[in-house]
């Protein structure tokens, strides 16, 4: 890396600033570790595409996204903790300290990192998505589903992910609409069984979601959908090719199209990842990666309950192991654990 | 099991309400599973005894933790989650629904149960404990030891619990004693090389807390320590024998003599414990027992993090798990999911 070190050695830098990174930084701020939060380029991370959060443990009126991902900075400022803007484009953790390359080139310094820079739900590409996430469009059907009692919704793909939508969705919509751009699921057989036994849930064969109608006043009032009999209708559109279109009438859309985890930056190092990308821990209720000082929380390790409130326990544990490994690494230095990181400052 | 079955099945019963069983309530409950939650001998659990929890997410200023509990107990119950009084004697897990036997003489039935009744740690039996206790007498190093900068303070024990709190401490207090009953730490020899190495931590071998002074108003200002040359003073004070007795001045005193999981009721099922009492639960992130059916959440399942964010984690973790579980269930028995709920009510 030629860029300049422009700071000293981080005891810890994390990387991402959802719920995971801050509850992350709280702790290891109160632990005295000085963290430092990078932000990258969603700041708040997936929550603050979430108007109302009612299902984190603590709030009985519910909370709004973006003010519980600001209450959490401001937590974790209050013990000490700093943020600043970068992305990190390269990682290189053969040993500790670490070294971090940021997009602007700046060269940070780290004995420990805990990465918690999150998964990305995947979007369509439907006109008005950008205006319509988060009111009455959404990615997280366990998050907002409780919010649409009694609406028609629709959900978008035709995985497992979809499948999971549309099942939770069934328990509060009078119907939910499965909109897949093909004839046949790419979900498991398991749950493919489970949605078509379900009489609240319909499919829509061949189709797929070209804008969405509603404003954030209204929430969602419904959607254009598109349909060629050989599938694939919008890349049909945009060869000219003619294709249906029909208008339906729906309260909400959740997209089921997957997330991509944010680990591209550590493509080249020897953090083990699955073949999407999210982060391999240690086996149990563990954070610790295939490299020995390199932690992982929230989403990017947990494709499974991606929740917030198990990402601020991930993020907590994190802070707790790296905290746990700096001491242990001190005193393998042969000094005290105070000493060493005294000295190191 | 002899007593009535005074109810209908429950979809879900949840077993503690501590933050795990009210995180497990909110997102049972959200799920439309109707739990019951059953409040034990220490309804809120362990964050009773805290007064102000500085480190969950969400609370820049911070937040009483009986403040935290109610703010939970009423958001659980605002999406139908009921609470009632119940100590479970005994679990008959062999098959669900289960029957859990109630010390009253109840007997509830439940598909699904979760298991949140958490660890409590054990106390010393200091004189005064009962009113020090979240006054500058604390169980929770991590938890309040920030709140003791510049301090003197005891730590009760000689594991590696004890060993724990003293080096977390010894970041904060001005002095840290640790009070152990005999002349040598049952503590791993990492953990007490650690502490020995420490320039803040001193020991005093052969003694035992014997009180505490101070009021609600000051906190902890002292405690008394009781010496006897050949260990375990206290017994010995009992017995009649001559022990040396030292009023010391402190600002906060911690008990690190370990925690006991509440899984006593367990005692005659399939579910797997350690030997300690902890559940074993699924490698990775998961909160399956050794009985389908059976779920883990909050301090009951670890043994390690023990924070109130980590069991808020774990408890929608949990629900989650058991709203899947009951769904693949109700799938087997070749109905429809939403139909078997249904018809089970």
């Amino acid at each position: 890396m030629g860029a300049t070190h422009t700071e000293g050695v981080y005891h810890v830098v994390i990387v991402g600033s959802g719920v995971a990174g801050l509850s992350a930084a709280v702790y290891a701020a109160r632990a005295d570790l000085e963290p430092l939060v990078l932000e990258g380029p969603e700041p708040g991370g997936q929550l603050t595409l979430t108007t109302e959060v009612e299902n984190y443990l603590g709030f009985p009126d519910g909370v709004g996204g973006m003010e519980l991902v600001q209450r959490g900075k401001e937590q974790a400022e209050r013990f000490g903790a700093t943020f600043r803007h970068g992305v990190v484009e390269r990682a290189s953790l053969e040993e500790s300290p670490f070294a971090l390359e940021l997009s602007s080139g700046d060269v940070l310094e780290t004995r420990a990192l805990v990465v918690a820079s999150g998964a990305s739900a995947r979007w369509v590409g439907a006109t008005n998505e950008d205006e319509m996430m988060g009111y009455g469009l959404s990615t997280c059907a366990t998050c907002d589903g409780a919010f649409h009692r009694g609406d028609d919704v629709l959900v978008i793909g035709g995985g497992d992910s979809a499948m999971e939508e549309a099942l939770f969705l069934a328990k509060f919509a009078d119907s939910v609409t499965v909109v897949h751009r093909r004839d046949e699921l790419r979900a498991s057989d398991i749950m493919a069984r489970r949605a078509r036994e379900n009489e609240s849930i319909e499919f829509r064969w061949n189709a797929e979601l070209s804008e969405i109608h509603g404003s954030q006043e209204t929430g969602v009032t419904g959607g254009t959908l598109v349909t060629h009999p050989a599938g694939h209708p919008r890349a049909r559109l945009e060869d000219g090719k003619s294709v249906e279109t029909e208008r339906v009438d729906v309260g909400g859309i959740f997209y089921g199209v997957g997330h991509v985890p944010n680990t591209e930056f550590l493509a080249e190092t020897s953090v083990e990842r699955d073949e999407t990308g999210y982060l391999r821990t240690e086996p149990g209720m563990a954070t610790e990666t295939a490299v020995p000082g390199v932690f992982g929380a929230g989403d990017v390790m947990d494709p499974d309950y991606r929740q917030a409130i198990t990402a601020a326990g991930t993020g907590s544990m994190a802070a707790l192991d790296a905290e746990s490994w700096l001491e242990e690494r001190a005193l393998e230095e042969e000094s005290t654990p105070a000493a060493a990181l005294e000295a190191s400052q």
